[in-house]
């Protein structure tokens, strides 16, 4: 498996993690990340950045775990961590795009009962269920 | 797939969760499971019995997700949440068992630096350096 | 001080670990309870049965602690992780349906302060006063 | 730099702990401070005093570090441990009042990513928008 | 219901948080917890005094709460917030002293997995069976 | 205000992550950082360049906030979330380095006793106590 992201580096230069950062971005989330990272172009554009360049352009393209089970830590962080808004909406629905099933999504998020408690778990089910709904509903922006 | 937790319900009796609770717990972590219980004989054995029924018998046992993505998912959670010690080094030595490489189990601690931060990634790193010291040590009860 | 859950151990069976855990979960918490739990029955019911037959059939039913220092310890717990939300106001009610008076839910919110910090503390006495008034309206399902 | 919570000790008396903490909650963070305060008036008094007289007139008002500096650390905190509601957008304001300017607030949350990670540094910044524009809308109470 | 706190208020003087602190915390922790405070002494003697003036003279010695009641909170939130060194067996000492018994004081640990998870719980159980350990040392200094 | 960091920008390359992050490492933890960051190289050297380029190279680097108060609220944050390891004690020591006085480090550490309760405060204490002391040490690496 070849990385992408490595792509430059035989001409010296850094390899452009802007651009690398978007595309894999784009693959996890679609265009619905790129929306939820909008909401920080006034207050902390720089923070965007980092998310794009180092966040996606650095952590996330790296070759060594595929996407699948790159979801399933982070949904798994965020439950845990107690992070259930927007950050656990966008993963679920990458988890999806990247060969999570729904039910999946929900057992790894049950399990976490068993590390970081029934509220937290419980939280996190709850998230899923409504992200589940907004993905249903009719014009929903996938 | 079949579950095996369903045994015996047809006859109306419950199944029996800690036969299925142990199985999948030696599947899961091998003999090296059931020693890091044993610490728990003294002081509190309900709450062995508890990780076994309920953890393993219940959660870990159903089939709605394989154990590599189960283990993945603990790890992640772990880490993020500081418990760095003998439960982190059990779930990365199970991991390793259901199909984790090495690299892919560094690979998502280090992932966890964008959601708990580096100092929490950096504990998780160091512990899987300990956990795979310690099972390249010769005489290792693996 | 005989434990119900017991019963049925004689004959070699399990105990019924969900008629126990409904009928702890009923006498803790009333029909709230019940109410609250059903939140998860379209997206996880098996949490669900989690929760009444692990939660309520084994481990609140226990001998070992009464039921209004088993409700004192919850509420410490969720203030200090921060669950402000339904679970603690379930318990908050369970603690005065066991036995503590609303003045000892909020001394005991208050103490939290030492341990988790004022914020997390204010956040529990808010939700204790929004707990209270939710019980003194009128029409209110107690 | 004399310390103005001395005052009194000559005289064998403890100072009073209530006049320098309202004095030192007026100069951190104005008429603002005590308006978030009074949402304990009703369920914990007590506790309410405790902030004055403890967190202000212990804490804050102990001349070792500016009001500027306590600020920073404050918000740190706040933003790491997830408090990003009343309490941080109270004590981004004191920042403010204090020396720091807007940029310097935001800078430091968005510090926050490498120590407690990205959602929780997200929440943070959002929490420093919605306080400028808040600040910002006519009709305000700075 | 009458406070020992509020002793020389009549006089119009604030009163001596210190004598009340100091004998508090000696009632709940014996000399245990002024040896546990003396860590202190030497780098925050000024966080030793808030210890004792605050948390022993404000918080602990208020009547509303028995101190037993007030150690099961403290002991759950130690745990469920991982605090697992001095302070917990510090407390787990105080709570033995103050009327649990050592299996109430497992137990209610043991509840903390429910919250907490069981990595947290099962810290929680290990540092109570090492209290007790250390209680049942010959020339203990209980 | 212009950004160091800025630098090659003009000539439509990235500027050098590496090298700066390296400066601004050097210029906030001396020697010292290097040698903490060295514990990474076997296990994870990926993390380390992230911590070096992006870390430093990007958000240490920034010029909207001095050294002297970066570390005040990276000092915050880590007492906050309990990482009262290597990582607080290295940014104790870049504090020093950075301005603040030891007197001050101590202060804003008892800070937090505010906001995330007095366990975590008393570890940060003695961490920086412990760290006082190997900087007092003879033949001490600073």
């Amino acid at each position: 498996m070849k990385s992408a992201r490595k792509t430059g580096r035989k001409s010296g230069k850094q390899p452009d993690r802007r651009k690398i950062g978007q595309r894999t971005l784009r693959k996890i989330h679609g265009d619905y990340g790129l929306a939820v990272l909008a909401r920080l172009d006034e207050i902390a554009p720089e923070m965007k950045k980092w998310i794009i360049e180092f966040g996606f352009g650095e952590v996330y393209s790296r070759p060594g775990l595929n996407a699948r089970s790159r979801q399933i830590a982070t949904i798994a962080a965020l439950v845990a961590l107690g992070h259930t808004g927007d950050e656990l909406r966008s993963h679920i629905r990458a988890g999806l795009r990247t060969g999570l099933s729904r039910s999946e999504v929900v057992e790894l998020i049950m399990q976490m009962a068993l590390y970081a408690g029934f509220p937290a778990a419980i939280s996190g089910v709850k998230a899923a269920e409504a992200t589940f709904a907004q993905l249903d509903a009719p014009c929903n922006a996938k």
